[in-house]
């Protein structure tokens, strides 16, 4: 590729929940996972003006104990299940581990925002929030 | 914060598009954008088994052009609206520059796949390709 850069994420909070492995853990957030606290990093408060209760966000996560260098898995690890590339999959293993999540945010506080229901562990990095747009329902 | 780790993230592959500067981009898919191209590395080939035409997925792309120290922004730079955390809007102006665009698959030809509509420019990296869940049209 002729641009081969690489790009380096911060990480703007990070999850602090009940879950705490990958094993144990819900796929996704509606099949039983728990509402979670996400600790914001000090330096990007400012980002949250307008940042309100109520709303549904998406969370952008990454799986920091993902494999990377995964291209193909068997959906939700069942074995019988054909091999599928990860870029058809929501597999946490693929070559950018990222996780993409969408939540209600159900309170405020300081630094804090609850939010839920979300199936990432305890101490997963949070690398971008966004709010939800209108047409992702439309289509 | 107690686990102040970087993470790199690897293109897997780059936009091929007709437009090419952000200021005259649209600002959403929805808005006008073209079809485009994804053109993807080939060492992640392997992860698109089971990636089809007529699927809907989202993109998510790295703002290569953003200014990552920006933490409030006037909502489509319109001066009049007010100060917004950027965690509130979908700037691509924000600590981790990362886009998330919802296309439709036109074409799988080899290690390109046409996708529409993209408002993301030339050469803007593609970090990771997801289908899009069920339960995203629910909520």
């Amino acid at each position: 590729m002729p641009e081969a850069i690489d790009y380096v994420l911060k990480p703007v909070g990070f999850v602090r929940s009940t879950l705490r492995d990958r094993q144990t853990a819900p796929r996704q957030g509606n099949e039983g996972a728990p509402d979670a606290w996400i600790e914001m990093a000090p330096e990007v408060l400012d980002g949250l003006l307008g940042f309100n209760a109520g709303q549904d966000v998406i969370l952008i996560t990454w799986f920091h104990q993902a494999r990377r260098e995964t291209l193909q898995v068997h959906p939700r690890s069942i074995e019988g299940r054909p091999l599928t590339g990860v870029f058809a999959t929501r597999s946490p293993d693929r070559p950018n581990p990222l996780g993409l999540h969408r939540v209600t945010v159900r309170e405020v506080q300081g630094n804090r925002l609850r939010v839920g229901p979300l199936e990432a562990i305890d101490g997963t990095p949070v690398v971008d929030i966004k709010p939800v747009l209108p047409h992702w329902n439309d289509s």
